[in-house]
């Protein structure tokens, strides 16, 4: 297994007809979520948050192709009567039934598709390879490759899939992401733990800016491997989004290469985590990351506009394309040897570290570079 | 006259060679700037800021193809050089020179070519239409157009060049705007204009979203025109600013259309400015205007991520090319008629009015479509 179906007790299934995909996730079990802040909120999300309110869900029904958003009360009782389809189908309660999803803003669901859809997959609900991969690709939109991760321990194991590709930014893209765990966990602590690893993962993606109005991340806890250390459970959850996120920016529209910002030495974690966001969303680095030239001008300047006190004079920077690491800047002076800097982004992973001597935070943050291709796929989408 | 040769005691002169610029305004009276609010700053800026605390100055030098940033205390040593070369030249005192830089981060400033340059243009300093056009030549980088505006009372004349494209962003680009008025006024009420002007009109200009270490706008009044009315004058001097952000706006890297994003019934002007700026700085916004997208999905989506409190089940959205007016969205319901939309993104201009019913706060923001050519240009800058 990859993903959801390593983990006791998950069930999936999905199915992809042109634009129009639709996933089944069966899992009973204790429930949390996180969810978009923008303000303009798809009501498939209002729904969501009511629902998980009670910390359990046991089963999750997602579509792709129509994101059910600024869609008003119809598009609440369209998400409701989703629900309702699906509990019908699985024979379960609709209240224990998450609903989300992802595409274009603004359209009506076609309520007799998706229930054509869940009619056809719900018979084929199963734990196997191909399984996780159907659900996984059935929500995605502009995504090129579907998304897996499997954290295994001793005593647990967290899976999940996600989608998202383009409006990825701090604080979540159009990113659905769904998390499963047989870790044994209070609803309570597993809201926790999925805030924090999301503010440290999904949240520090950036592909271009947006955030989008349907963002959800929900963790779903079987609880078939029993009790577990708190801890642990925690770090496995945020490497299995770690993961996610890198895939995430990987693919976002256009992209060519990963651009992952590591700052240190920041006032705070929060200053690290916005510095490096800053750095990771600027259209300048991005478009030289693009075009490999390491243009460390632009990287200070982005982080010098991201409101976070530092010493220009004393920062370094580094660039690595995983392999070789080379100086750019020591102690605010320009060290760079511009070929061996150029060739540290000849590869598909370009990593910036910056160190702002200015305290103990650090961060991280997932990006991808800017093409044509990206004005290309944004500037054709709804005809 | 286009533009600062319009104003009494204004001469000019400016020469370009290849990528390398240089641009002398001898002008003397009360002085006020405004600076770039990024961390990062260029050693011209700290030395500018430094000068014009005394409220007057008599000339100013700027050059272009070299940014003279992060180039530490022998950058700082390289812009009082440069400020000593053209006091020499032109016989005034180095203390009353304002000096600007604009160009490539992290080179220093090649002092014998300034020098060479500067000797060359001081004898043709005039009062001439050339002459302003030369000066407003001199400070192009990427620039595709030079950038004149002339307003003109009754009573007194305010006109200004300006420069920039790329990394334009709130709290203005890398932007040079040089203002003359021979309108008589103090420097503390000169500042005081043009902080608000500044506001009001480049800060509300986005063309990437990055913020320069060198942005700066310098107004000078020569006073030579007698007293005149405050109000009058202010009103003026935001006319002329509007016009150079236009044309900032219009000739953003790559661009082929000019967004224009009205926001009225926030909370408060700053609230409208904000939302008007995120809506204009939006690459899903920006595509779909590039592709003739009446996608307004993304605008009321990128103004809900803004920060500011409103009801999108109320939000009024219209779309105009600045002849036909075409409602989108009306009381948070979808009026949109998309082929009359379509045709109203057909021109060079696409003006959104989004009203928000949250308030009385109004303010506008310029930007310019994101296209496949900006990332050329972006991709490869340095080599």
């Amino acid at each position: 297994m990859k993903s959801i179906c390593g983990v006791e007790g998950v069930r999936a299934a999905g199915i992809k007809e042109g634009k129009f995909g639709l996933t089944l996730i069966e899992a009973a079990g204790t429930a949390a979520g996180v969810f978009t802040s923008n303000l303009v909120r798809a009501p498939p999300i209002s729904l969501m948050e009511d629902r998980i309110r009670k910390g359990r869900l046991e089963a999750v029904i997602a579509n792709s192709g129509c994101a059910n958003a600024f869609t008003g009360e119809r598009g609440y009782q369209d998400a409701v009567h989703m629900g309702d389809i699906c509990g019908e189908v699985l024979g379960i309660d609709p209240n224990a039934i998450g609903v989300a999803s992802t595409g274009v803003i603004g359209r009506y669901l076609d309520l007799p598709l998706i229930e054509r859809q869940c009619k056809k997959i719900a018979p084929v609900l199963e734990r196997t390879e191909q399984a996780e991969t159907d659900a996984a690709r059935a929500i995605m939109t502009t995504d090129l490759t579907e998304k897996h991760a499997l954290v295994t321990r001793e005593d647990f194991t967290v899976g999940g899939i996600t989608k998202g590709s383009g409006m990825i930014a701090p604080n979540m893209g159009t990113m659905l992401a769904f998390l499963y765990t047989d870790a044994e966990i209070t609803a309570r602590n597993l809201k926790s733990a999925l805030k924090k690893a999301t503010r440290r993962t999904f949240n520090q993606v950036v592909v271009d800016g947006d955030m989008s109005t349907n963002d959800i991340a929900l963790c779903t806890s079987t609880g078939l491997a029993g009790k577990i250390k708190l801890g642990e459970f925690g770090e496995a959850l945020e490497e299995c989004c770690r993961s996610l996120a890198i895939q995430i920016a990987m693919d976002g529209e256009g992209a060519t290469k990963l651009i992952e910002v590591f700052v240190k030495g920041a006032p705070s974690e929060e200053d690290a985590a916005r510095v490096a966001r800053t750095v990771t969303s600027s259209p300048l680095v991005k478009t030289a990351v693009y075009g490999e030239d390491p243009n460390w001008g632009r990287v200070i300047a982005a982080a010098g506009r991201a409101g976070v006190h530092f010493d220009p004079g004393k920062t370094d920077l580094l660039i690595s394309d995983g392999a070789a690491v080379i100086a750019l800047v020591t102690a605010g002076r320009i060290v760079v040897d511009l070929a061996a800097a150029k060739k540290a982004m000849h590869g598909k992973k370009v990593m910036f570290q910056l160190d702002l001597h200015a305290g103990n935070g650090m961060a991280t943050a997932w990006g991808c570079d800017l093409t044509e291709k990206y004005v290309e796929i944004n500037g054709r989408y709804t005809t």
